[in-house]
């Protein structure tokens, strides 16, 4: 099964983005499932249903999230009822939405698994012992799990993927925006990336306008952190995955521009 | 001019690593001038007088900092001699050592400035207002500037890349010990990656090995930060720059393995 | 001289307190000059003028402020022009409003300095050096200085304290909205404690609805921080300067409560 | 039943601080059961075997621990066999020692929790579903419970305290090392203070000797943090509980120096 997973969509342009460059890739690559982080997709902060569907519209499959996913309030009340989205799992329990999600294809089903880091962000339940626990619920279903780990710290996502390896098919680390170049197929058979990157303005810090950012590190004064426009930019990666036994095959850094 | 910047040598595994695959690299690629950031080259943490000789001997004519600089203690009884090694220029006036230096090449001077970000790392002084005071000092020496930017958080990594563009030969991330794979010139000539990498053991956790890692996660427990063994990695950027006007001709991502 | 130092001040009411415990307490203690910090003294973050209006009308002379400085925006507009308004001196140069002031009072001038902590809290300048390089400009007008160091870690607090012993009248710690009770006269005359405390709802959440901020540790979700009512409370301290040395005679906490 | 809980006690002078100061406390309130948290009390960090019985054959009954616990690893050898010494109850299952425990006094049993908090501290269990949890448990022992509470920020002190009212006996605060002003009985009848404070030299930061701190803010560089001398000072709560009821009919701040 060819995967494609996307990094972190942030605004318009990232959507704008998307509307250019996914179907060539996905054209290319022959991708039967297309799964895209969008805990920026509304504004650059959170998700709304418009947007959401707009992304189902354009191409993407599933979407995954992050420390963000609640910046768009609205969310609180279309979570529960979209089967095609999850949220980090390692939210207390009786928070909305949910942390992992199957889909169907072509006689096989795929897991979804979110989860946030904890190193300088939220202090959710620990990734780590979370983590096992859905997995052995998720493989009754499927050995065909991707892990979307969205964190800050390189260490705890290299652990997690190292912890994880022989259990899913891919452990993915977002959040960052700026994709990593260690992807690789671990001993067990897990494929592996510290972090996919951004999907969004490529001059930009992060997806927001330079001149912000820099200025508010010179100032450390408040600023509205206004998405840049210009070249687009899409981060991904490829994935082929065995069906049977839920392995990774190989996995691939894809990065497409557009003017 | 050739130039090779070699991302965090961890400990012994990472000198094994320079001594097995930085030559091959040098004389594949000409290389006329080799940095590497050092602060985790003695036992994983600091740096000693005798790893440093071991590293200049190895081929390394110069030593970058970070974070782990006074990790080992005897640094401060010898970095105020050594001409070959920087630690982050914005520490507060006083501190031993030095945060920029120049070396004599065939004709030019190179000045090498080290400078550590503030996100989630200790409180030294501001490194952009810092940048651009010492850059415009160094410039008086020679167009030709390296920076080695040590820092967490791909947003003040990337901002003071566009913030350093066109003052500078190259800006290069450290620290987090995963090459990025975001490398580029940027309009303004400077060569620009967030993070160069790491040298050390493959199949470890930023050079520890991965169990002690896993298990510190798990538990929250102390731990030894044993360094690792296995495959070795050698992460660089190498770097053709115009010694004229100081810019970059090219930015290349450099991956080595050994047994 | 008697001054009357007031800790933050949060929201409406944190004003209503001002309203029903300010005046006895000066009556009682025949205060002659009143501090408050008001960085929370507008709907719980920020000041705007109508609010510092309503402050000095209500009997306070001078307002220091914190990291919430900058909340409500439009004091952008006002803080240059507000001479009995300070901001945290050790914001970047350039930035609006000043870190220190005087206030004239029967014969003398009082100084006061706003300074900001950086553990756990914003990357700003390093408050230590640069408040002996401020305090040695303010003592060419005045021995009697106030610092508001505005911070979070007791260790910074107390360090600073000890630091500026004899250089200044009084170093009076905000930001915790707990009063500590640590208060006492230095060896070399200058008042300090480690917290003077919150002027807002007793029954609360360092002035926000109990119920929110448990819902938010339990749920980690977001949540409106809506300010509590029910009883009032007013934190102080005061204090008793020698005008011609500058050094402090006296520090007594003061707690005022009303239904 | 009357008790005095004293916080964290910090290196050998608060040894010594314990053995001039503790028992006219004792004397004078009649106090039947003395907890003390020993996080700092071998040499400023963690504890041992040999501590430990210092402190039990100075009056202390029950020693509390903290974000230190694990200091001294030699603790990891003793702690499973020393009933009368807890360590946070919200470490991942499987650590060593354990989170609560109990003693028999005069025919009542009184129970001890210790809980950290996770706002600017390691990521353990949220301390507040897991506080409802433990104390459903040990109520079914006895309604006397005390909570050492060790955590930084004053919101989760706080919050913790109204969550807890009318549950447990006392949420006692520790680890900032002052001592705040904020005791009081809840509504539902649990005592509670945001930070009992700090036994040991009292012209220091935290007990650690304050040219060393001083310096350390200053120069951001490293520095051995030796444990002051000097005047001694016991911080502590003195707290009288229903036996029947479990609820706190007093709470009063002690605070008592030594030359
Ligand atoms: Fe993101
Ligand atoms: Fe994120
Ligand atoms: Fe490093
Ligand atoms: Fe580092
Ligand atoms: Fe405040
Ligand atoms: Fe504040
Ligand atoms: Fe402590
Ligand atoms: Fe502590």
């Amino acid at each position: 099964m060819i995967v494609l997973f996307i990094g972190d969509i942030v605004g318009k342009t990232g959507r704008q983005a998307i509307r250019a460059l996914l179907k060539p890739v996905k054209d290319q690559y022959e991708v039967e499932f297309t799964v895209a982080n969008g805990e920026n997709a509304a504004g650059g902060n959170g998700l709304t249903k418009e947007v959401a569907q707009e992304l189902y519209g354009a191409g993407i499959d599933f979407l995954t999230m992050g420390n963000h996913v609640w910046d768009k309030r609205q969310i609180m009340d279309f979570i529960d009822r979209e089967a095609r989205l999850v949220r980090p799992a390692n939210y207390p329990a009786g928070a909305p939405g949910q942390g992992y999600g199957f889909v169907r294809l072509h006689g096989f089903k795929v897991g979804i698994l979110n989860l946030s880091g904890r190193v300088y962000l939220p202090a959710l339940d620990d990734p780590f012992s979370g983590a096992v626990r859905l997995i052995n619920l998720m493989r009754q279903e499927s050995p065909l799990i991707l892990v979307d780990f969205h964190a800050e710290a390189t260490s705890e996502k290299i652990a997690l993927g190292w912890f994880l390896d022989g259990k899913v098919s891919a452990v993915l680390g977002t959040h960052t925006h700026v994709q990593t170049a260690d992807e690789r197929i671990l001993p067990q058979g897990t494929a592996y990336i510290t972090d996919v990157g951004m999907t969004g303005p490529r001059d930009s810090v992060l997806g927001v306008k330079k001149e912000v950012v820099i200025n508010r590190f010179l100032t450390q004064l408040p600023a509205k952190f206004d998405i840049a426009g210009g070249v687009m930019q899409l981060n991904a990666v490829l994935l082929d995955l065995d069906e049977e036994t839920g392995k990774a095959r190989r996995i691939e850094r894809v990065q497409r521009f557009a003017e």
